[in-house]
C-alpha cells in the first residue's frame, strides 16, 4: 500500500497527487527527488514499484518478506537499508519488533514499512525545514535514522525502569517471584540488541562516506547517530549483565525466604511439642506418681507449660526465628 | 551411488544418459558444464570419479569421510566447500545433521551426499531457469547454498517454538520439570552453530569473489545467502543465551515450589498438632482436673479444637501457605 | 552559568572580567587562549556561546541534553570530548555520575560541566603553573582529564574497600545475607565501566596526537592518563569476575546454613521424641503391665528419658548438629 | 635415549646402523635427510646432539625441560615444533597428556618425545611411501602432525561418549549425583583445549608456507591438518558448554529430587499423624464421653482410622508425593 | 634507598664504591654500562637519580608511586618497564604482589622495586657470564623478566596445587565446604592474570625488536620469555574456569548433602512415629478393647512395635536413608 509519494524540488514539497511514473520522471531532474513511502506492500504491487525505480531482483524479495537483519548494502546505485523499529506501546507490556527498508538514490527514497513504524511525523519535521531537505535523500536517511534510534533510546529508557521495578521486587520483603519478569525482560534485551547491534556497523559504514548517494557533507549527522546507536548498546549490554546477576539473586532471595519460612514452622512446632511432650509423661499410667496426687498438680503443669512456651516464643522472636 | 548426472549445455540439460568420462568430455565444451550427483559414495567408486575429474588426494579422503568441517578450499582449479545440511524430520524429535561435500569447477559441480540432504527439489528448481542455469556451476552452487540455509531458517524456527513451549512449562502453574528438554535443546543449537558459524566465513569468501571458479555477477547472491546465515547465526546466539537463562530461571522456579510444598506440608503439620496437644492434656492423669468432670467438658474441648484447627485453616489459606 | 571564564596569554591569566565577545576577540591572539567554565547552561545561554565560538549544531544539542557516552569526535577545528565524572560523595552509599563537555581548540576550551565534577580546584593547580598553561589548551585538557582519571580512581579504591566488606560478610559466621549489597556494588561497577571502557579509546585517540589541536609535546601527559584509564578498567573488569563469584559463594553460605538450620532443628525434635514416646506406651491401659506397679517404676522411666536425651544432646553435640 | 636414527636417501632408508656423525654427515648430501628419534633424552646426552646439529641453545633447553605450549618458532634455519600428545588409555580413567619437540630442517628432523606419544607407527607409514619421503623432511613433519591431531580426534570421540554416559545419568532416575564425573570431564576437556587450541595457529604458519624448510608443495596437505584441528576446536569448545550446562542441569536435579524426597516423607508423616491426633482425643480423660462406652467404639474408631489414612494415601499416590 | 651500584665494562664488573655522578660518567664509555638498584625510593632520593639519568618526569612519578600497570614505555631514548612481582611465600596462605620499574638505556639500567621480588639473585648469576653481559643492559632486562616470569610458574604451580586440594575437598565424603577457599584462590588467579596479562603485550613489543636499546640478537631470548609467560596465562586462564565450575560443583554437593541429611533425619522420624502411634491407640480409654485384657497384651504390642521398628530401619538402611 503507497502511503505517501511525493516530489521535493529544492527541499519544497510539489503540490498535487503523482501518478507513479510521472513521479519517477520528475525525480530524474536535478534538485529534485522522490519520497515514496509503502506500509507492507503486496508482492504485485511492489514489483511495480522495482521495475519503475530498477530495483535489484534480491532486493525485492527482502522488501515483501521482510524477515531480515539490520544491514547496508548496495546494489548498483541505489542502497538499501534494513532497520527494526521497536516499539513499546503504554497499552502493551512487552516490545514489538517491525521492520523498516529504504531504498536510497540520488534520485528518490523508498520506505517499506512492515508492522509498526510510522514515518509521517518524520516526514512532517522534516518538510518544514526545506533548507536541509535541500541537500537530497540523504537527509531524509538521516531523519529516520535518528528517529528509529530514539525510538530504541525510549524503549531502552523504559526496560531500565523495568528493571528497576523488578529489582525492587526482588529484594522487598513481600516475597514475590519475579522470575518470570525477570526472563520476559532478558527476551526483550535480546530482542533489541539483536535490533542495535548489526545496525551499529552499518550506520558506521555509511558515517564514514563509503556510499556515493549519501553526500559527504552529512557525515557528522550519521556519526551523531552511530553515536546514540552506541550508546544504545552500552546500555543493552549492561542490562543483559544486570539481568543475569538479577536471576542470581533472585535464586538467592527465595533461598533466602526457604530458609526463613523453615526455621518459623520449626519454631512453632518445638513450641507445640512441650506440652505434647509433658502432657505425655503425666498421661502414663503408674500406680505411684506423686505429681499426680498434688492438689494443685495439674494446674502447676499447666502453668509450667504456658512458662516454658512463652519462654521459647521469646526466645525465638530474639534470635530471629520467628 | 550416483543419483543424477547430467550434462547442461547453455542452460539446458542435454537428453539422454550417458556415461562418466561422456559426460567430462562434454563438460569441457564451453558454455556446458556436469552436475554430478554422488550419495554416500564407497571409496572405489568415488576414486573412480575423482581420477576422471582429478580431484585432489585429500579432497577425495574427505568426501568419503564425511566428518568435516563447513569450509571452502582451493585445491587447484576446483573448489571444495562442504556444508552440514540440518533437518528436523516432523517424525522424530532431535535434529538430523547430514553432510554435503561441492567440489565445484568451470566444467563440472559434483556433490557428495552423507545423510539427509536431498538435492533433488534443488535441481528441479534450477532446471526450470535455464537463462540462469546459462551462468555456470556458480549458479548451482547458489541455489544448493541457498537451500541449505533455508534449511537452517526452518530448524531454528522449530527450535524457536520448543523454545517457547520449555518457556511456557517452566513458568506454568503445572510444575514441570523441563530441564531434560531445556538440555537436549542446548545440544541441538550447539550442533546448529557448529553447522552455521563455519560456513558464515566460508560463504563470505565466496561473496567477495575470491575464487575464479565463482563468476563475480553472483557476488550479490552469495552476498544473500551470507546475509541469511548471519540472521540464523544471530537467532542461534540468541537462543544459548535464553537456554542459559532458562535454565537458571527453572532451578529458581523448582526451589519456589519446593519452598511452597515445605509451607504446605508445614501448614497441615501445625493444624494437627493442635488436637495432638490438647487431647494430650486431657490425658493427663491427675486427680484434680475440674473440667474432667464438666457435664459438656467433652464436647466443648473437641468444638475448641474445631475452631481453632479451621481458624489456623483461615490463616493459612489467607497467607498463602495453603 | 558561566562559571568561570578567563583569558590565558603566555601563560598567565589577564586580570578583570571579560565579556563574552571580548574573550572570543583576545583569544585569537597568538600565545593567548580563553577558558570558559559552563555549569548546567540553559539552552540559549549556549547558544549564544556557541555562536560566538562557532561550535557545530549537533556538539551544541550534546551539550545541552547531556546524555552522551565519553568520546573523543572533531568537528571542523574543535574537538569535543565528553566524559563521565564519578564520585562517590562519603555521606552517600553509592556513586553518582555526572559529565562533562569539553570543546578544545586552539584558541579556547569550553567546559559544561552537568551534575558533579567541579573543576576550580583543577583550575588553581594549573594557574600554579605558567611554564605548562604556556603550551596552550591541551594542558588544560591533559589537567581536566588526569583529575576526572583519578576521580575514578579513588572510587574503585573505594569500591575495592566495599567488595572488601562484602566478601567477609559472606563468609563471616554471622549469617547475613549480603546479596543486596552485592548487587548494588554490580550496578555501581556497570555504571563505573560504562564511564571508563569508552573513554579509553578517547584518550588514546588523543595520545597518539591524531588531533591538531592538541600538540604532540603532550602525548606523552595524554599516555600516562591512558594507562590510568587501563588500571582503572583492569580492576574494575577484576570487579566484576569477583562480584560474579561472591554472589555464587553466598549462595552456597546460604544452603549451607539453611543446612545447618535443618539439622539443629532436626536434632532437637528427635530428642524431643524419646519421652513422648517412651510416656506413650506408659499411658497404654494394658490391665497387666508390670512396671506400672512398681515402687520406682515412674521415677525410673523419668530417669532413662532423661538419660537417653542427655545422649542423644551429646552425640549430636558431637557430629556437629548441635 | 635414541629410539631410532636413520638416513633416507631419495625417500629410501639406508641400510645398517649408523653413529650420530656419520648420520650428520649423510644429511648433508642432496636428497638425503636424516629422522632422529630421541625420547625423554638427559641433558648431556642432548646437548652432544644438539652440538652436532648446530640447535639453539634455548631450544635445548626447551628440549629437555619439557613443560612448553605448542608453538611453531624459527631458530636460524631449523624450525622447533611442539606438540602436546593427548592418549586415553583404554585401561585408565583419565587422558595422559604428553609432549613432543620437532626440529626441523632441510637436512633433519630431530624428534623429541617426553610421556606417551610412539611415533614407531609413524615412522612405518611413512617408509612404506618413498614417493613421498624424497619431499623431504616436511613429509616427516606432515606425518607425525597428521598422527597426533588424530589422536586428539580420538580422545575427544571418547569424551564425547563420556559426556553422553554422564548426561544419561543426570537425567535418569536412579538418583546418581555424576557431579564428580562432569567435574573430571571439564578438567580434560581444558586440557585438550590448551594443547589444541595454540597448535591451531602454529599448523596456521607452517600451512601458509612462511617457513622455507617446509616445501610449498606440501601447504594443501598442512592446511588439511589445520582443518582436522579446527574440528576438534570446535568439538572440545562445545564440550565445554555442555559441561557447564549438565552441571546446572544436575543442580537442578538434585534439587527436584530433594522436593520428591521431602514431599514422600511428608506424605508419610500426615498419614501418621492421623490415628495419632484420634487416638489422643479418646485418650482423653473426661468423665463424659459418650463413644467410650458404646460396644464397638473401639472397633468403629480402628476402622474409621484405618479408612482416613487409607484415603490420604490414595490421594498422596494421585497427586505423585507417593 | 639504594641497594647495589656497579659499572660493567665489557662484561665485568668494575671493583670499588663510586658515587653517582662517577658512574653516571663511566656509564657513557662504549661497552661500559651501569646496573643502579633501587628499592622502595623516598622522593627527593629518587629525583636526584632522574637528575643525572635525565629521566622523564612522568616516569618519576610513576617509580615513586608504584601503582603501575605493567607495560613498557618510550621515553626519549629511555625505556621504562613495569612489571609485577609475585612471589607465595611458604610462610604465608596468600600470593604476595609487588612491583619492579625497569628504566633501560644503553648506558644504564636502572632497578625500582617496591615490595618484595629481590634482584641480588639476578646479578650474581648475570655476573658469572661476562661474556653475555658484554652484550650491555639488554641482557640484564632479559635475566630479571626471565627471573620474575619464572616466579610466576612457581606461584602458578603451587595455585594448581592448591585448586588440587580444594577439589578433593569438594568431592571428599568429609562434608567440608571449601567455598571461602575457592573464593581466595579465584582473587588469587585474578591477581596473578592482572600481573601477567598486560605484560604479554609489553614482552611481545620488546621481543619484536621495536626499540633500539635492546639488542636485536637478543630477540630470540625475549621471545623465550614470552612463550613462558604465555604457557602461565594459559594456565591462569584454565584456573578461572576450573574454579568457576569448582564453585557450582561445591554447591551442587552442598546441596546433595542436605539432601541426604534430610533424609537420614526423616527415617527416624518415621521410626519413632510408629510406637508413638501404636501407644496412642491402647492409650484409648473405650470400654470395650478386648486387647487391654489379654494376658500378654502388653508385652505383644511392644515386640510388635519393636519389629516393625526394625523392619523399617532395615529398609532405610537398604535403600540408603540411613
Amino acid at each position: 500500500m503507497i502511503v505517501d509519494c511525493a516530489v521535493y524540488e529544492n527541499g519544497k514539497r510539489r503540490a498535487g497527487e503523482l501518478s507513479l511514473d510521472q513521479v519517477r520522471g520528475a525525480s530524474r531532474a536535478d534538485d529534485a527527488f522522490v519520497w515514496l513511502g509503502v506500509a507492507e506492500p503486496a508482492a504485485e504491487e511492489f514489483e511495480q514499484i522495482a521495475h519503475e525505480f530498477d530495483l535489484h531482483e534480491l532486493a525485492v524479495e527482502d522488501a515483501i518478506k521482510a524477515q531480515q537483519r539490520p544491514k547496508v548494502e548496495l546494489f548498483g546505485d541505489t542502497l538499501l537499508i534494513v532497520v527494526k523499529t521497536i516499539t513499546h506501546p503504554r497499552t502493551s507490556d512487552s516490545i514489538e519488533v517491525g521492520e523498516l527498508l529504504l531504498f536510497v538514490h540520488r534520485d528518490f527514497i523508498i520506505t517499506v514499512r512492515h508492522g509498526d513504524g510510522e514515518l509521517s511525523s518524520v516526514r512532517e519535521r522534516v518538510e518544514r525545514r526545506p533548507d536541509l531537505l535541500a541537500h537530497g535523500t540523504g537527509v531524509v536517511l538521516y531523519a529516520i535514522l535518528d528517529h528509529v534510534v530514539d525510538g530504541y533510546g525510549d524503549v531502552a529508557q523504559r526496560v531500565d525502569g523495568e528493571i528497576q521495578i523488578v529489582e525492587r521486587e526482588v529484594f522487598s520483603a513481600e516475597r514475590t517471584n519475579p522470575v518470570e519478569q525477570i526472563y520476559k525482560l532478558e527476551r526483550e534485551v535480546l530482542d533489541l540488541y539483536r535490533a542495535v547491534s548489526p545496525l551499529l556497523e552499518a550506520v558506521d559504514e555509511i558515517g564514514e562516506g563509503r556510499f556515493e548517494a549519501i553526500p559527504t557533507e552529512l557525515d557528522d549527522y550519521f556519526r551523531d547517530v552511530h553515536d546514540h546507536l552506541q550508546r544504545v548498546t552500552g546500555r543493552v549490554a549492561s542490562f543483559r549483565e544486570l539481568l543475569d546477576s538479577a536471576l542470581q539473586a533472585n535464586l538467592t532471595q527465595v533461598s533466602v525466604r526457604q530458609n526463613e519460612d523453615m526455621r518459623k514452622i520449626s519454631a512453632w512446632v518445638a513450641i507445640a511439642a512441650v506440652p505434647t511432650m509433658v502432657a505425655g509423661i503425666y498421661g502414663m499410667n503408674f500406680d505411684h506418681m506423686p505429681e499426680l496426687h498434688w492438689r494443685y498438680g495439674y494446674f502447676t503443669v499447666v502453668f509450667l507449660i504456658a512458662v516454658v512456651c512463652l519462654a521459647l516464643y521469646r526466645r525465638f522472636k530474639r534470635v530471629g526465628w520467628l
